[in-house]
């Protein structure tokens, strides 16, 4: 086999024609880079992937870490891979020169990921949360704290965590008990079961940075009285060398069905009478700055779990080409030699399924990277401002559309392989397995739904949704005069007059109806606008394929415009209609399943 | 936890009310029982299943068989438990009193296997597929093998298998390469690979019965060329006592995602010079009697997938049911009590659609036994040879349905459990790794819809196909007349309507198309008559519910009933209008992925 991890072709596309990422160098942040230095972070990152981890992504798979009571204990072959990306500096890849990065747009950052990701499916965790923890600190933090944890945390020395879910308080945040008794000014003591934290615990760094969800004692119930911890594992003394251990202890790991590349842990703050934690910013105000980490968690969870359906779809489309079985219907002479199975009409569609489904969900996830590069350097404040709308507003789309489509891309990838695809001489059903948690964590798709549904459609006055329905306007406005893809965009269109629709009428009954039903299809929901999210990003992709199919000369480019062309046209034929069921549960407040009681079940 | 692994009410009600099974009773081959001893068997399943298999099933999990080049080695718990089966008659509870049988209707049977597989997964594998072979050997195999070879695997001394797919030839049979040379009358020698053997090697019984397909040397190509042997592990003497060991020899054991109670061998026939092989039959005619196998073997897969949806279902129920997490959405007091997961609308859907496949899922897995039943049993001919009709025509429908269905909801099962539904603590991960396979093996959901659509929808001047449509039509018209019916019956008569417009399209084009094309959506075609049946099915189950409520004195049977409604009002308003999507598709002959180019993905 001699399957790519990724579809390089693909990956340029997607950059270069689809974002024009080349733009991005005339701002000041960019000026030293150019397409050039751009393919070079990306290529360390294939060399470092190909190198590093691809090699051990099955040894990670089968030999989950172990916990023997007072360490845990992984294959060894896992730090020197991690110690390479950290060495190349494509840990933080997107971060500041000062704080040890490239000051690569984040657009580029998650193509770099990509390669390692696919690679290292979850191992990639540990550089990727100890990343968000750091610019969480940097944005709500003091100059020490930043000093302190960032610092080491920048250089490799220390991991970083966070640390939300609490055996009682998963979804439900707002029920969280870990109680934090101040002491002085300068730290609290924290005591209180955290679950579920990946990279709680490992032997990777010299000290593992946990950020905390707390209550203050007399705190507010709720989410109003929940405050924000740095609690790490070993104190630090000022020159950040390791002082006493910290009251922090791991009492188990958890044993995952996939992403055995991250520990996850079960940890308990104060066994021994409290641990001692440093404040973030002001009391009561950690869930708003844990969203910070949030947000960036959740465009990461979208982004693994779109390139896990395309490494999946890569490599069930090599095992395609190469394995010979069967016959067409038409052929009716047993004597002939058995074709290839790409040839089959049913694994085409099994394969063109997966490339609409994998293509779509990394533009979505790109398409939200380059939003944070607008909000840090769009020209003006206008365009940053709108550009924080957007990426406010797609977040729960960039989390869950990737995370439901993903894994049905990745089940397909078996199907192509049949029994081959079932066992562990592939890689196909570790993906399976590892795609499955992407709908759970950093918030469930019940969770974005509601974010979606309940606040992102009408905060600042619905500023995030008509920033979008401007924008996919504008692409059907360019798209309609192009005669390949009138059509497209007429649909499209259709389906956005009824996405407006359907939200104006869930809106407006919540006015008068009980939430509960009005909002009890929020999944349909999220489901109908994620497909038309994807439909317009698709048209986008058809609009790049034409431009490009103009200019080329070269056979090898045409027949990946005309892929990309049919691939948009399987979307707008096979997906697109389904959102016209949805809106029809959705507009009509459909009840079934609302009405449906406890004791019927 | 008390979750049941099936729903004993269901499973009732499936059998006595929605198949009125007790009306078999009158027909001579089941004469000696009521129900009470069909309850008595079911009841005896469950014990057995609850006594020495629910106990071990995460083990044998985590366990699986190892190979150390000359012997599989498995946990010693599942003799015991195989054995136990055996010894309570539960092995085949269909077959004759003097096969050592219970002369249970299939139908009952399939309801004592389902407490099996739902507590003990694929370990039940190594006794359906011995059931399988004997009851193969005793449709096409002579008097002396049905001795030699039956007598001793229905008392549990001898295992059986099948061993068709070849490294290359699986979906393709076809082209299947092991070679058979004729001795002399009595045997010939065979050579070959074979892999995914499902039971191809273990110790749980003194030998090991191997119904082979290969190539007498010069028989023709293809799939007229095929001839069945009996290939034992150990030659027999005449007592059936064990003779020399034969040449088959286990060279490896596949590594499964799931379905870890069963081994999963690849064989090697012959490697000494040739294995002793008995012929079945006439040469030549292998794959026809094979498909006495492979047809019961596909109604296992599909009872498997049903069973294991149904399970994951009843768990994560409990699971909901128990499990506090957040508040609703109309509820603004963050000091309330958080609801029991059930409460919100979102976990409510997923448990309805796991309910709404599982049970359908479920009744057509029924039906196709109760077909089996009047094939054998009906008071006359014509009864006889229309249910032989239905079964042939319905056979990839059970396998596929839900096979593709069942694993969807075992997904919705994690779902409701977030992050606990992850992790080994719960078995709904494994439901979801063991259901996996089966839109696999056993002809995977291509190979059934092609099955369907090119060959079961024309057979026999389309006898199944019309006595299927007949049926349908005969439950609407009886359905229209109920006030809470009619509205479904309405639906489905619309969609039935469209699916014979598609199907009449589809057989017209086929004559003057290429069929390369014209069947190109075969899977589509499958997914909405599948979605079609399961409707019909549901509309079945909601006249018994009917029924029920009106006679049902009791508060719990009442909201049993309710539950059925419901959960057939689910299905019609949320499952049967993909329908239309898939018919507009098929219909139009729609060449998305067919016109996709090999060069272009």
């Amino acid at each position: 086999m001699s399957a790519k991890m990724l579809n390089e072709r693909d990956l340029s596309f997607m950059l270069y024609e689809l974002f024009d990422v080349e733009k991005l160098i005339t701002r000041e942040r960019f000026k030293d880079h150019d397409k050039e230095s751009f393919n070079a972070a990306v290529d360390t990152a294939k060399v470092i992937a190909e190198k590093y981890f691809l090699p051990i992504r099955k040894k990670i798979d089968q030999c989950e870490p172990t916990f023997d009571g007072s360490k845990v204990t992984m294959i060894p072959e896992i730090k020197p891979a991690i110690d390479s990306v950290i060495q190349a500096g494509l840990a933080a890849p997107a971060s500041d020169y000062d704080a040890g990065g490239m000051q690569l747009p984040e657009i580029v950052a998650n193509t770099v990921n990509a390669y390692l990701i696919a690679a290292a499916s979850t191992t990639l965790g540990y550089v990727a949360l100890t990343n968000a923890n750091c610019n969480l600190i940097e944005a709500h933090g003091s100059e020490k704290q930043i000093k302190t944890w960032v610092k080491p945390m920048r250089e490799g020395r220390f991991m970083g965590t966070m640390a939300m879910t609490e055996p009682e308080a998963g979804s439900g945040l707002a029920d969280l008990t870990t109680t934090a008794i101040k002491q002085d000014d300068d730290y609290y003591l924290i005591s209180g079961n955290k679950i579920f934290i990946s990279g709680g615990d490992h032997e990777l760094s010299d000290n593992i940075v946990h950020l905390v969800l707390g209550r203050v004692k007399g705190a507010p119930k709720g989410i109003k009285g929940i405050t924000l911890f740095i609690v790490p594992k070993y104190l630090v003394n000022d020159d950040t060398s390791l002082g006493q251990r910290n009251d922090v202890n791991l009492t188990g790991l958890f044993h995952k069905m996939g992403g055995r590349g991250q520990t996850s842990t079960a940890l308990n703050f104060g066994e021994k009478g409290g641990a001692i934690g440093y404040l973030v910013g002001e009391e009561n105000m950690g869930l708003t700055y844990m969203f910070h980490m949030m947000n960036e968690a959740r465009i990461m969870v979208g982004s693994s779990a779109a390139i896990t359906a395309m490494t999946g779809y890569q490599y069930s489309l090599d095992y395609a080409k190469e394995r010979r079985q069967g016959r067409l219907l038409s052929c009716k002479d047993p004597k002939s030699t058995p074709v290839n199975i790409i040839q089959h009409p049913d694994v085409r569609r099994m394969l063109l399924t997966q490339k609409a489904y994998a293509e779509g969900a990394w533009s979505l996830c790109l398409f939200g990277s380059l939003l944070s590069d607008n909000i840090k350097t769009a020209e003006n404040k206008e365009e940053r401002q709108q550009a924080q709308f957007l990426l406010d507003f797609l977040t729960p789309m960039i989390k869950s559309w990737p995370s439901e489509w993903g894994p049905k891309a990745n089940s397909l990838a078996i199907q192509v392989l049949g029994g081959h695809g079932y066992i562990n001489e592939h890689p196909v059903e570790m993906f399976y397995r590892d795609n499955r948690l992407n709908p759970i964590h950093e918030g469930s798709t019940g969770i974005q739904s509601l974010d979606l549904m309940t606040r992102k459609i009408s905060t600042k006055n619905s500023a995030g949704y008509i920033a979008l329905l401007q924008l996919m306007q504008n692409t059907i406005e360019k798209a309609t005069g192009i005669k390949q893809l009138a059509s497209c965009a007429n649909e499209l269109n259709n389906a956005i007059a009824i996405l407006e629709l359907t939200t104006k009428k869930v809106l407006d009954a919540s006015s008068v109806e009980c939430a509960d039903l009005v909002f009890s299809n929020s999944v349909t929901y999220l489901d109908m606008f994620g497909h038309i999210v994807i439909s317009w990003l698709w048209l986008k992709q058809g609009m790049s394929a034409i431009i490009g199919l103009a200019k080329t000369p070269h056979q090898e480019d045409k027949e990946f415009y005309l892929g990309k062309l049919q691939a948009m046209k399987f979307f707008y034929r096979i997906e697109l209609p389904k959102t016209y069921l949805w809106a029809s549960i959705v507009e009509n407040i459909d009840d079934t399943h609302f009405a449906m009681q406890e004791a019927w079940f």
